[in-house]
């Protein structure tokens, strides 16, 4: 099967929709009025962003949802996605599986896909553009926080690492493990955030190593109490304190938002956690019961 | 260096555009009012699409280009671009020469990178999404031919397919090589094409494979005189005409646009050929004096 023809059955599913399609020299979109377009590009290596082990319909369903999670950091809706898909060679049941992933994140969210490329290479890399839409001026960035904002995170946080070191050493939580398979984008919680948060980023590389980069974009500092970081029972039935808030602190790969904000201006939103405090010297404070801990703030660098 | 460093050192240069940057977790764009987008990526594999022994440079040039040659296809404007460049390992020099050739082809058609993904792999993958711009319901299509309209090609085909068989044989030949390593991306003529064309392709796969996949998205056939095609003297002095016109039919790279035209409606543009006529019976029929030559139609597929 050529690359014309594996277009051709297994994504062109999308080539119905207006005024979009996959299969001329480009697709054509319209923007929707008074927005402005948040793109984001995101990559999966196989052997480097997830093991060779997992099913396709896995790496199809994570690569878009690592560039939704981007786009929710923004604040912004997600409209339109392209994919560039290296094979290592062209077997036609891991394409099909793979779409089915694909289109079961993008679903989830109104994504549509309107282009693609797919090439032979000596390993799986997927490159997945997101185009998505917020109102103009609205779009959340790193370098807003300010002063005396409280920083949140949602959700909980270690899970995925832990899920994946579960997976390496062939062991399961369908919990944990799946957090790391399939990550959920926080799409709702990052539109709601839009004209209350100051500052938002998305937690890939691990809590503390993004918050920072959010800090520095801004100029400022943060104190955290490690205390009020929030873990899954999960989390904590599987590992000892030490180890699950290691996962929780410095563990890629959750895909929450983490975000500073008036206390109050998010005080009625639902899935979110007070962590700490954003400060006017620069550089993050982590604290246990008034104490400093030290943090390996290295950030997450893939999982080899 | 790690990724931050590589992004920051080579990739950064566009950050301080208006409303766009590299380095939040996405770019910000203002859509023109009373335009529509179209979005094109496009992939190249070392060992695939280009020969591992070409400099990064022309790597970085040539996945530009092939975009923007999309994008021309289409009539429209190229405003943004993203990246995702895996690489077999991080050689600093390599990386810097990439971003130049990139920086140099998006420099000619003021396209702004306004983010990026770079990962470790096996292998060069560089994906670029390109975004551009065209006027509401504008977008040059495949679908749209008529029967009567004249076929066109610009520039000269065959070119970058001799090109790429010289530089694997060790030869050279400084403009059939450059043809190959760096295509003009045909964006002014894409669009004084708009308005006047019906249906337009670029050439990636060779002459005939992508004409024939317009007249097949417009459901209508052609005919065209072989010996109409226009080829460079620099084919011909290199070549036998049997060789140089197997390479304008059928080699692929060239990325000149086909198109098909009222011949009077544009008649005032320079630098295009008419090569045949659109007929209502489905199919390509190639003619050369009058008789029909037998052309292998199966297109281009990458050199290996």
């Amino acid at each position: 099967m050529d690359e014309f023809e594996l277009i051709r059955r297994f994504f062109s599913r999308d080539a119905q929709a207006t005024d979009v399609g996959v299969g001329d020299d480009g697709a054509v979109m319209t923007p929707t009025p008074g927005t402005q377009q948040v793109q984001v590009i995101d990559t999966l290596v196989e052997g480097v962003h997830f093991p060779a082990n997992i099913t396709a319909a896995d790496v199809g369903y994570r690569a878009v949802a690592v560039n939704l999670s981007d786009i929710a950091a923004m604040g912004a809706r997600p409209r339109w996605m392209t994919l560039a898909l290296t094979l290592w060679d062209k077997d036609e049941l891991w394409v099909e599986d793979f779409a089915a992933g694909m289109f079961a994140a993008a679903d989830e969210h109104g994504v549509v896909l309107v282009g693609g490329d797919t090439t032979r290479g000596d390993s799986v890399v997927v490159s997945i553009n997101v185009t998505g839409e917020v109102e103009d001026g609205a779009a959340l960035l790193r370098s807003g926080a300010k002063v005396g904002d409280t920083v949140f995170v949602t959700g909980t946080v270690g899970d995925a690492a832990a899920g994946l070191e579960l997976l390496q050493q062939g062991e399961h939580d369908e919990f944990l493990v799946g957090r790391f398979l399939r990550p959920t984008a926080r799409l709702a919680l990052g539109r709601m955030l839009v004209g209350k948060a100051h500052a938002a980023i998305d937690i890939s590389d691990g809590l503390v190593a993004d918050l920072s980069k959010l800090l520095a974009a801004s100029g400022l500092g943060a104190q955290i109490n490690v205390e009020n970081v929030p873990v899954s029972s999960a989390l904590t039935a599987r590992f000892d304190d030490k180890t699950a808030l290691q996962f929780a602190l410095s563990g890629g790969d959750d895909y929450e938002l983490c975000f500073t904000a008036p206390a109050d201006a998010v005080a009625a939103i639902d899935g979110i956690t007070a962590i700490g405090t954003v400060t006017a010297d620069e550089g993050l404070e982590c604290r246990r019961g008034g104490e400093i801990v030290d943090v390996d703030v290295s950030g997450y660098r893939h999982f080899t």
